[in-house]
């Protein structure tokens, strides 16, 4: 588990300096928590009352549209995970569970707020991180709207080529919104370019 | 303008209490611009050097795809517009221009930065608002992964009703990711049921 607050804390130095005692702070949160492959962390209906940062693994959220998943994302080592249900306090619409086993912080929101209070410096990366959180999602959006499923597939491998390995590929073809055989075809073509 | 300040300050002052100074020098940044309808406020390959707070009118963003408008938002009053090029500070792949004659807030980087280290209470708000803005984006990705076009327009009208009477058809069928002929059809259907 100290390897991992480590972790933690290398990753947040990246961005604002931590004094030492800010950092001892963010250690007596005692934030990390340790999931099994497929846990599932947060169910459809269910409202969340936590937030994450994955330190280690991969966690998938996606919806159940009459029995069928619907893949919306892989939020693997370096990504924050704010449910919708968490900003909006209301039930979920979809889930979130463990491609692979886990490593995360986990933060309510009254250790949110302990942090934003206690350590001014985290406030501000929270917003940045946000403002950046928002673009991306922003990017994702268009992407969706406005590119091909093969050209989304070839834009998946180039910027997040370790997905190709640790995700299952009825997944990935479910991220895509097409079913697998398409995936097969699509990466087939891909192949003989 | 002055009468545009006070809007702008009660609609903080639903979030945060500001204090009389702070009041003072938020007016003192002289945010406040005036876009007639038709100005396009970011060009595509421009790099964005502001973001918004529309506080009266409308604009939309939207990318050229082979010719082909691809409208991706409308922000309208209480709205604030975040380009992810002033995010990720890279040229722009969309549009943003003016629906109707508008009112907004404009802010740059180093004015953003200002109002965060002389008004703490403001970061909050900030991180607050990009929060639910992040939740809304990811709301409108899922929407468009899992309604159909039908499906998104009667949403669209329900949550945003004034829409249907300020914006031009054709921008609501683009922002459907449908032909306009589209649309009347399932305008039609709507009325007969």
């Amino acid at each position: 588990m100290n390897e991992m607050e480590e972790h933690l804390i290398e990753f947040l130095t990246q961005f604002v300096s931590l004094t030492e005692q800010e950092i001892v702070q963010i250690k007596q949160l005692e934030l990390i928590r340790e999931f099994q492959k497929n846990t599932v962390i947060l169910h459809e209906q269910e409202q969340a009352k936590q937030c994450y940062f994955v330190l280690k693994g991969c966690i998938r959220s996606y919806y159940l549209v009459d029995g069928e998943e619907k893949t919306t994302a892989f939020f693997t080592e370096g990504h924050p995970i704010i449910p919708v249900s968490y900003s909006k306090k209301q039930p979920s619409q979809y889930f979130l569970a463990c491609v692979e086993d886990c490593i995360v912080t986990a933060g309510t929101e009254q250790t949110t707020e302990l942090i934003r209070k206690e350590i001014p410096v985290m406030e501000t990366l929270i917003s940045r991180f946000n403002e950046q959180l928002l673009a991306d999602s922003q990017l994702k959006y268009e992407d969706l709207l406005i590119l091909s499923p093969q050209q989304r597939y070839v834009k998946l491998l180039e910027q997040r080529p370790d997905l190709y390995n640790r995700i299952p590929q009825y997944m990935i073809a479910s991220y895509l919104g097409i079913k697998p055989e398409s995936l097969s075809r699509i990466r087939k073509r891909l192949s003989r370019q």
